[in-house]
Parts: structure tokens; C-alpha cells; sequence
């Protein structure tokens, strides 16, 4: 049923005005405890997790998030996909014809190695690649 | 870190135009074999699963998923968590305020019991809850 390279979600990530005001609600639904909150000021973010729930909120409104906020409201953002080898993932993506937003791994929340694929290769779904750190 | 009730993510949900259409990009990306389609005529849809990604495809314009398709395009539909006690997650959620679509369970896709929680009480995200049927 499954090719080798099958990859299961890391994380499903919902834009949040605040996640100060969210996290009680998601902790009801998901039973987890909210984590302790992390600046990803490369992504102009503010992030914590509730199991496979990622929380983000922008750091400012003209922000990419802050603009995602604006126009769909407190929505679905991205879904993370696990990887253990995210150059390869990469370059086979790239080979197939998907259109990459990070061409190479950048470090993101966690300090795990993250790399975006653009919506118009995945079906309007804003995708995430992770590499787990440790 | 985790509470006792502590809830796995069963699948996330993406509302598409057509199933068929796009199967290969998520088999691209997911690394999954694109399930058979099944007919959830309760719920106006037809669903394929590739891993934990559920393609949800309206079986008329005038549906639920149809009007959501039109409004927002093809994009995250709704996220589901794993329960082993779906009557004793949904009693336990209304006795917290949380508000409900479903107040029993019903038979979705692959036979399983699910039932939704109305986005009001969720972030604005549509929310499922799945107790397998095995």
C-alpha cells in the first residue's frame, strides 16, 4: 500500500491571532498541553504545539502570516509532512516538477530543518517538509 | 507533557474539485498510494485517503463541501482526532462548553464512527472526532 518514501504529518499548523487566547480551546479538543511559546523571528512568527497541533501567530499584521490572517480569518495554515533525509526529499520533489519555495533546509521552530513547497505544486495547500533535529 | 486523554491526529482533511484530478500530486508529496474512493452519501462527498491526507471531494455544487470549495478553494477542510471512546470525548466536550455538530455518533468513511465539533468552539476549525470501527 505504502512506497518506500511514504511520510507521515509532523505537524498541521492554524494561523491564531493570539495563541494566548487559543491554547485553552485547543488543549480541550486535542487533550494535550500547550508547549512553551517560541519566536521564529525568521518567519515572522510566534509558534508553540499542542501534540501534532502547531499554533502560529504573526508578529506583525504585514507580515506573511498576518496577511494570511487578514484575508481567510483563524484557518488551517500549512501541513508538515516528516522527512529524514529533507536535501533528498528536496531534489526528488524538484526532479518531479514540484515547485519549491526553499530550494535548501532552513532551520525553524525547534531548530529542526524545515523547507516550504509552493501551493501551486500541492493542489493550493501550502506544504512543509521537516527534518527532525535530533 | 501530555494529559491522560491526549488525542493523535487520525487525518487531516483537503476539500478538492476532484479526486482523480489530484491524487498524483499528494502521492507526490505524501509518498502514499491514493486509496480506492469511497461514497459517503450522508455527508454528499466522495474520499480517498493516502496516509493521514483525506481528499474530500462534494458530489454536488449545493453541498456542504461544495459551497466551502467555492468560497475558499481547495484547501484544508477540517482535522480529525483519534478517540477510543467517541461517547465519552463527545459528553466530556459538551460538559466543557464546547459546542457540538454531532451530539452521537454517526458512520463516516471506512465505517468508522465520527462526529463533528462546530467551529465556534474550535478556532474556527472544523473539527472531527474518529473511533475506528476495528
Amino acid at each position: 500500500m505504502y512506497s518506500k518514501s511514504a511520510k507521515s504529518i509532523d505537524h498541521v499548523a492554524i494561523a491564531v491571532h493570539s495563541i494566548e487566547d487559543s491554547a485553552s480551546e485547543f488543549e480541550k479538543l486535542s487533550g494535550h498541553t500547550c508547549s512553551s511559546v517560541e519566536t521564529v523571528e525568521s518567519q515572522g512568527v510566534r509558534v508553540a504545539f499542542l501534540g501534532s497541533i502547531e499554533l502560529i501567530e504573526p508578529l506583525s499584521p504585514d507580515s506573511a502570516v498576518g496577511r494570511f490572517l487578514e484575508r481567510k480569518g483563524q484557518s488551517l495554515h500549512h501541513i508538515a509532512y516528516r522527512t529524514d533525509d529533507i536535501c533528498f526529499e528536496l531534489s526528488k520533489l524538484a526532479s518531479e516538477g514540484i515547485e519549491l519555495i526553499d530550494h535548501e533546509p532552513r532551520t525553524g521552530a525547534n531548530g529542526h530543518l524545515v523547507a516550504f513547497i509552493h501551493p501551486r505544486s500541492t493542489g493550493g495547500i501550502l506544504t512543509e517538509l521537516v527534518q527532525h533535529s535530533e
